[in-house]
């Protein structure tokens, strides 16, 4: 490592900060911030500067090594941010110098200063939005613009019914639903300050906000005569949260499940798969980022009509909390916390 | 009731018989065979006689009230059968004498003699097919067909997995499948006589018997060796059962229930949703029928393809007990009993 710092420097190569991992383990005590070459800018490369990335559960997940896919060791941490580009090798036609930049893919590393990247792997946007949004927007935004748009055909007066839908996720759904006429039935756990999360959840969409008890009350029938079956339910919990959607699902409707807070599997009754033709389903913005890395209109098609709602004021960034790179450690902590109610970016 | 006879007898109206039942219970007790009014044989009618008819485990929770559909009282059981035309009304277009039809729909009543029916109703049937295959076609083969046809594409060489591989549907499953090549993976219980059952199942087409046990162990993985991780999982039983098949899919795979034997719901794990991508869906004959009574073709097609089975041996009827109307209750009592090998078949 020495020598090849010192080879790096005899050749004049140029590093950035990063904070990154050497082995899987508990995000505080295996990230370091560390000083990482940078490769030189290839022909389709570019050389982006990171301005701003989230802490994501799947971003802890993925240096504690539990989630799905894990990086190659050594591994720079962050998979969700936007950067800028400041400098452009000479094939390189989809951007130009200045453009902000979002990873197309999940791994690219965004805890760091810099990166030089292939033009394939980034994605330009408008730089017209505040950069929270633009730093939060790869994720969740798009999860729940994919969930609305990919199972069910919702037309305006149609419902979608959600748990957790005070997530980063959950507040999207209710915004990007909100936009297009669809009414949302949203449930959350009960909680002592439960109106005035329920009145901010109606402030920025909400057609209804419920508790999770609420929903084996004879109350919802109140509730469909004004608002119609939902024909799309979203899950991010799991467990008796997720049967207690499949409930209320219109005939032949679907549940999407993108999220298993409660740690328990999703329990289906046989007569609602037979006889209610409901189907149960899954999503994962990662898998499809890859499944369409060569079909960037699609990605570009949803970007664009996320950031006219957020021009618009109809899509807000979620709660953050702003921390520069070297304060890593307390925003990792922060993010371990349960129930952390603000999102922990690293300005860089 | 005695004006009404006394009135059918003075204006010769014809009666059948019929095992009919005036309010819900239990079917020994419910049931009783009864002289039933026959109405005029209208233009776009036909007077069927029916041939044989099975007793299903759906006709008995039906007679119990626990089904999900349910007749209007009086009703006359039996959903299922073959029946031969021998009056037709002077508009009917699609059928002629001495046809042989099955019911389109569930509810027509097929525990009688005779029934006057809408040509609507009704499908012509090949009559070069055994009268048992024929009397047991429209439900369990036509649920195996369908359920290997409408949710994965399958090609030779892929594979299929499924529980409950001994039922009346899983039969079918195993022979329909072998036909078109597809390998079928079938778990059954532990049992006594499992070498019997097994090479029982092999004889009409099963690639592979296991028991429900050998699910979890390490030798599924032998057995993914030669044969490929299956696309399409189709469940009978729910619980354990149900989880366990999951577990083997493929990558964005489909699990298809459409039955509940084990009276447990089907237990999803939130990762095989959002990583693995597998879909969990229902399938009931009934709704299918209901969803293309306008399309005859569909039901059309698949029945030529049935017969064309049937007849090349390579699709049997399930194992039939024979019994008169008369001897309903015996029949009845013996549908009654779990884990009944023989399936009951009433012949007028």
């Amino acid at each position: 490592m020495l020598l090849n710092k010192r080879l790096s420097a005899a050749l004049g190569a140029r590093t950035c900060q990063a904070l990154r991992y050497r082995k899987h383990g508990e995000p505080t005590e295996v990230v370091k911030l560390e000083q990482v070459d940078l490769p030189t800018v290839g022909e389709h490369d570019v050389l982006v500067k990171i301005l701003a990335s989230p802490i994501n559960p799947s971003d802890i997940n993925m240096i504690q090594g539990t989630y799905a896919i894990l990086p190659d060791l050594p591994a720079v941490g962050g998979n969700e941010g936007v950067g800028q580009i400041m400098e452009i090798g000479s094939k390189v036609k989809s951007l130009k110098l200045g453009d902000w930049i979002l990873p197309k893919d999940a791994g690219l590393g965004t805890w760091r200063t810099e990166a030089v990247v292939a033009e394939d792997a980034v994605i330009s946007l408008a730089k017209d939005i505040p950069l929270l949004c633009a730093a939060t927007l790869g994720v969740n935004p798009c999860t729940a613009w994919r969930m609305l748009s990919d199972f069910e055909e919702l037309k305006p007066g149609d419902s979608v019914i959600q748990n957790a839908a005070n997530s980063g996720v959950g507040q999207a759904v209710i915004q990007i639903a909100a936009s297009r006429g669809i009414k949302t039935i949203n449930v959350i756990r009960d909680r002592p300050e439960f109106t005035q999360l329920s009145d901010r959840l109606k402030a920025i969409g909400a057609t209804h906000v419920i508790r999770e008890e609420e929903l084996r009350r004879p109350e919802m029938k109140e509730l469909f005569k004004t608002c119609q079956k939902p024909k799309l339910a979203l899950n991010g919990v799991g467990g008796k949260s997720a049967t207690e959607l499949l409930r209320h699902l219109h005939y032949g409707g679907s549940m999407v499940t993108y999220g298993g807070m409660a740690k328990q599997p999703v329990i289906v009754p046989v007569s609602a798969l037979i006889f209610k033709d409901v189907k149960v389903k899954g999503f994962w913005i990662t898998q499809w980022k890859k499944n369409h890395s060569n079909d960037v209109r699609a990605f570009r098609t949803m970007l664009d009509e996320l950031c006219g709602l957020i021009r618009k004021g109809k899509l807000t960034a979620p709660v953050c909390a702003e921390l520069g790179l070297q304060d890593y450690r307390k925003a990792l902590n922060a993010a371990l916390q349960p129930f952390t109610s603000a999102k922990q970016v690293l300005i860089m």
